[in-house]
């Protein structure tokens, strides 16, 4: 009982940080950067920082922890496959357009792709969360798939899910970092250095971001907070646990 | 036997990454920022980023899986937390002296500092670098400490070394970004945007150190490769497990 409102209270915090980095970059996008386009314009580039927060790190966060719900364990748990599967595909849909939006930007303003290191850094993160979804799916969602499949694939999908979360957030973070040099360093007439009020407002932003992060981290890599196995899924476990 | 050799291949792979990580950006900034000096110019500033990689990252990562390796189990547990600990002090005073070299230089140029979200999260990351070391030896070295104040810190220090690693690697790559915008954009010819030969090789930089987190992350993280308990360590075990 005290661990359960111990991960309720834990949960809902996650949920609150998760609220609070899409309206703060929402809100950096719209209110400071001029709101948002499809149009090859700067506009367009605004959609990015909001698609990345929202796809790669709070939808995919969110996604991470949904075995964890006590609520759930009850339930059948092809339906919570269904669902952490839905949620792991939404981020990765809205992480592509994301990309998309960046990428069609730059061609707008004839600034070349993928050359510094947080774009090096994103667009791995982004494939290794495409492989790892298919991976996924293959393992564990089509009915087709040899047991020892799913049984080998069990270590590695949980140590790359930890790994994405990693990955996201060095790129979301550099990335904040990299927007606020341009823009405040490139055109402003407060430098960044200056910590005008839009350079406060994203790096706390960044902070917000870093702080969902531990705390899906935290939710993941505490035991007592896992779903209980079945009985079948034990026989799985113990056999994943000869290779572990 | 072969869970031996899996670990030591591995580790292998964790000591030669971060061989490669020092030697990398201390030719970074040897060969493309002109060196070291200890006089407030940016050549003091060069010893930031390999200061911060090695103590922070490289000699934090390394100290974080001595516990992991095979043949210091049958050794005296004690002779070992010294060495962790040891490690420890001399990555976050590399870090400290790191620190130092960048405050130095803003002063010198006259920059204003902790502006940017790499500062605001890199300084978080070793004040909670040096926490962990100060309650890790209150709780795991000092004679005088009580069993359960050890026991429940244990799963927080854990936790704690995984989220200092990932704030480190969050640091870093943050950090290097920022230099090479700063750098390459303000004064080269060559911007950052046409990838010259010092942004490729910072670049790659990055990606090698992530790759070392990643290793360090994928070692802390099999539960196979941990240092067997002996009893009393278990029974310590089991009362931190009814807290877990």
């Amino acid at each position: 009982m005290r661990s359960s409102v111990f991960f309720y209270s834990t949960y809902t915090l996650c949920v609150c940080l998760g609220l609070l980095c899409v309206l703060f970059v929402s809100c950096w996008s719209s209110h400071w950067r001029g709101g948002f386009a499809w149009d090859y314009s700067a506009l367009q580039f605004n959609w990015h920082p909001v698609l990345m927060v929202s796809g790669l790190v709070v939808v995919y966060g969110n996604a991470a922890v949904v075995y964890r719900i006590p609520f759930t364990w009850k339930q059948n748990k092809l339906t919570w496959k269904l669902v952490h599967a839905g949620l792991m595909l939404l981020g990765l849909l809205l992480s592509v357009v994301g990309l998309c939006a960046v990428f069609d930007y730059h061609t707008g303003a004839n600034i070349p792709n993928l050359y510094s290191l947080h774009s090096w850094v994103g667009i791995c993160t982004v494939a290794v969360f495409a492989l790892q979804w298919i991976l996924g799916l293959a393992g564990f969602l089509f009915p087709c798939s040899p047991l020892w499949f799913g049984s080998s694939l069990k270590p590695v999908h949980v140590w790359l899910g930890k790994t994405i979360l990693i990955l996201s957030l060095i790129s979301c973070i550099s990335g904040i970092n990299e927007k606020l040099l341009y823009t405040l360093n490139g055109s402003s007439e407060e430098p960044y250095s200056s910590l005008p009020v839009e350079a406060k407002f994203a790096n706390s932003l960044g902070i917000v971001l870093v702080a969902f992060g531990l705390v899906v981290f935290g939710i993941l890599s505490k035991n007592k907070w896992q779903r209980p196995e079945t009985d079948g899924e034990r026989v799985q476990l113990l056999h994943t646990d000869d290779n572990n």
